[in-house]
C-alpha cells in the first residue's frame, strides 16, 4: 500500500523526497503560486496568481508545462476562479463556471490531461445534489486538490510498474522533461528512471536538450543531478549517432495525448526518436497516466497539434538567432504511430499491442491501491 | 565553358552575384581577413590575421567553418606563415614550413579538405626545382590563391551537376550551412539549391537550425533570404514530423569527409536525417567537391570525429542554459553509412552505388572545363 507522501516525513534516500522538493505549483493561502520553469535552473522565480486568468496565461506562456502539471494547474485555476464567481443562484454559478471551464481548456490544445482535469472538476458541480454556491466552490476546490494528490500517487505507481521493463544497468535515453516539474511530483518517464535507479544505481541517462524550449537541458538534467542519477546531455540531433554507437538500451518518453489505438502525441522530436529507435532495435516505451488517454480519438491523425510562436526558435532569451522575418514552422508536438511503440506504461500496468484492447481494459481498471 | 566569376562584372540575377557578396575569408594587403561567422547574421565583424597562428585559432574557434572554407583558410594561413619564416637556406625553410603545415592540419581533425589543401600547397614547395626562399614563398601564395579560385569554380560545377537531380518544384530539406560562407562562394548543397532555383523558382527550402552552433538558423536562412529563395526554419527535431507529413521531397547535405566506400562524415545530426529520409522514402543526396574524399580511409569507421567543448551546448552566448558541471557529449560530426546515400554530387558528376568504383573513377577524372 502506498504511503501518502504529502502527509509523511521524508527520510534521506526516500525515493519521493527529492522529487517532492520541486513543486511546479502550489497554494499559498488563497493564491496559486507557479514556479516559473522558463528561468530554471538558474533562477527560481515564482508567479503569484490571484485570478484564474493569470494561471491560464502562465500555462500558455509555458511557465508551467508538462501535460499532467498543466492538468493540475487547470483544476487549480478552476478552484481559484470559482471563488471569484458572483452568482445569486446555482444556475448562474454553473453557467459562469462552464464559461471558465471553456477558457481554461483552451489554454493549450494538444495535451489531454488539461481537458480531462477540467471535465473531472466540472462533473462534481454538474450533479444536482448541491445546496448553495459555497458548497459548489468547496467541492471544486476539493476536486482540484484530489487531482493534485492523485497525480503524485499515480506517478509513484507508474514508477514501480515501469521499473520492471528497465534492463539492469540500462542506458536510457529520455526526452523533454517528464519529472517532478511536469507533474505533481516524481514524474512519469523520469519517475520510472527514479524508481529504477533506487534499485539499480548502475543506470545511466542521456537527456536530449529538447529544442526549442530546452526542457531536457534545463530541467531534466537539473532533476537528475539533484538525485545523483548520472546524466549526459546531448543535442537532439545527436541521438541517432548515439544509437549507432550502441550506447542506448531504452528510449523512455512521456506523452501529451494518447489516442484510442495507442498513437501518441508528445514533444516535437519524439517521433524522430521512435523512428531511430526502431532502426537501431532499441526499445521505445511511453509512460503516462491514464488521464493522458483520449478514448474519443480513434487515432493520432485527429490529435490537434499546437503550433507556437516563431520567436521560440528565432530568439533566445530575447536575443535574435535568425534573420528577422524568417518563416518558421514551430509545432510543439508530433505524433508517434503506435506501431513504433513497444509499450505504454500506466499506473495500472504496461499496455502492449494490440493497444486498442489494452487501452480499453486499462481505462476500466480500478486505480491502484493506495 | 565557365566564365571566371572573380574576374567578371556581375549583372543583377547573375547566379554568382549574391553568393559572392558573402566572402568568409580574403586578403587585405599582407593580412588575412576572416568574417567572424559566430556573430552572423546580426553582427558583421572581421578578424584581421597577420600571423598564421591567428588563422589557426579562428578555425578552431569556428569563426570560419565549413570543410571547403577551412581548407582555403588553411592554404592561406600557409601563405601568410611562409612569408614570416626566417631561413638562410632552402632546407631550413622547408623544415620550418613542414612544421607549420602540421600545425595548420591539426586545427580541426574531421574535415578532409584542410589536410587536402595543406598537402597540395606543401607539394608545390617539396619539388626540387626552386631557386631561393622568395621563390618558395611566392609559389605557396600562388597555390593558396589557386585553392581559393578553384573552389568557387568547383562549387559552380557542383551546382550545375546537382541541379539535375532536383525534382521540379522540390521541397528540399537542408542542414547546417553549405553555402558561400562554407566555401569560396556559391556553396555545395546550397550551391545546388541556388542553381536549381535560378531555373525553377517554385523550389522551397526547409533549413534545420543545426544545434549547437545554429549554422542553419543563422547562416543558411540568411544566405537564402538574401536571394529571395523561400526558406522555412525548423528545429532539428522537427525533421521527422515534417517528413511524416510528406512535406519533403529531397534531403541535400554537404560533407566534411567521404571515405573510399562512400561513408560520409558531416555535421552531427546528418545521420539521423538519413535514417529518417530512408524511413519516409525521401531522396538523400550528399554534395561535396572531390577534395572532401579521403581515398585512404576504407570506410567511415576510421574517420576521426571531433568532440568539442561542452560549453557549446551548456551555454548560449556566454549565458548558461544547463546546470553547471553537467556531463555533455558534443561530437561535431556523425557518419552516415553509404547505404543510406542515394548519390554523391561532385564537380565531375553524380556518383552512384557502388560508390567505391564511382569514387575511384571520379578521383581520376580531369577537372571540369573552365
Amino acid at each position: 500500500m502506498w504511503r501518502d507522501p504529502l502527509n509523511s516525513e521524508h527520510k534521506p534516500g526516500d525515493v519521493t523526497a527529492a522529487s517532492l522538493s520541486l513543486r511546479p505549483i502550489f497554494w499559498d493561502g488563497d493564491a496559486i503560486v507557479i514556479l516559473d520553469q522558463r528561468a530554471l535552473p538558474h533562477r527560481e522565480t515564482f508567479i503569484r496568481c490571484t485570478e484564474a486568468t493569470q494561471v491560464i496565461k502562465a500555462i500558455r506562456a509555458m511557465a508551467i508545462r508538462g501535460a499532467p502539471a498543466i492538468g493540475i494547474a487547470g483544476a487549480m485555476a478552476l478552484a481559484l476562479g470559482a471563488r471569484h464567481i458572483q452568482a445569486a443562484d446555482l444556475q448562474t454559478f454553473r453557467r459562469k463556471f462552464l464559461r471558465l471551464c471553456t477558457l481554461v481548456k483552451a489554454a493549450r490544445p494538444t495535451g489531454r490531461n488539461l481537458s480531462w482535469a477540467v471535465d473531472r472538476v466540472y462533473a462534481t458541480i454538474a450533479r444536482g445534489e448541491d445546496t448553495d454556491v459555497f458548497d459548489l466552490q468547496r467541492r471544486v476546490r476539493e476536486e482540484a486538490d484530489a487531482v493534485l494528490r492523485e497525480d503524485l500517487l499515480t506517478n509513484l505507481a507508474i514508477g514501480v510498474v515501469g521499473a520492471q521493463i528497465v534492463p539492469k544497468g540500462a542506458r536510457i535515453l529520455t526526452y523533454c522533461n517528464t519529472g517532478s516539474l511536469a507533474t505533481a511530483g516524481h514524474g512519469t518517464a523520469l519517475g520510472i528512471i527514479r524508481s529504477a535507479f533506487s534499485a539499480d544505481p548502475e543506470i545511466r541517462v542521456f537527456a536530449c536538450e529538447t529544442r526549442p524550449f530546452l526542457q531536457g537541458a534545463r530541467l531534466t538534467t537539473y532533476e537528475l543531478m539533484a538525485e545523483y542519477i548520472p546524466v549526459t546531455l546531448i543535442t537532439d540531433n545527436a541521438a541517432g549517432a548515439l544509437m549507432a554507437r550502441k550506447r542506448v538500451d531504452l528510449v523512455l518518453v512521456g506523452a501529451d495525448r494518447i489516442a484510442a489505438n495507442g498513437d501518441t502525441a508528445n514533444k516535437i522530436g519524439t517521433y524522430s526518436l521512435a523512428v531511430l529507435a526502431r532502426a537501431h532495435q532499441v526499445l521505445f516505451y511511453v509512460a503516462a497516466p491514464r488521464s493522458t488517454i483520449d478514448p474519443n480519438l480513434a487515432d493520432g491523425g485527429a490529435i490537434p497539434v499546437e503550433e507556437r510562436d516563431p520567436r521560440e526558435i528565432t530568439h533566445f532569451r530575447g536575443s535574435p538567432v535568425a534573420p528577422a522575418w524568417v518563416e518558421v514552422w514551430n509545432p510543439a508536438f508530433d505524433v508517434t504511430p503506435q506501431a513504433l511503440i513497444d509499450g505504454i506504461i500506466t499506473e495500472v500496468g504496461i499496455l502492449r499491442k494490440p493497444f486498442g484492447r489494452a487501452i480499453q481494459k486499462a481505462l476500466k481498471a480500478s486505480a491502484p491501491e493506495r
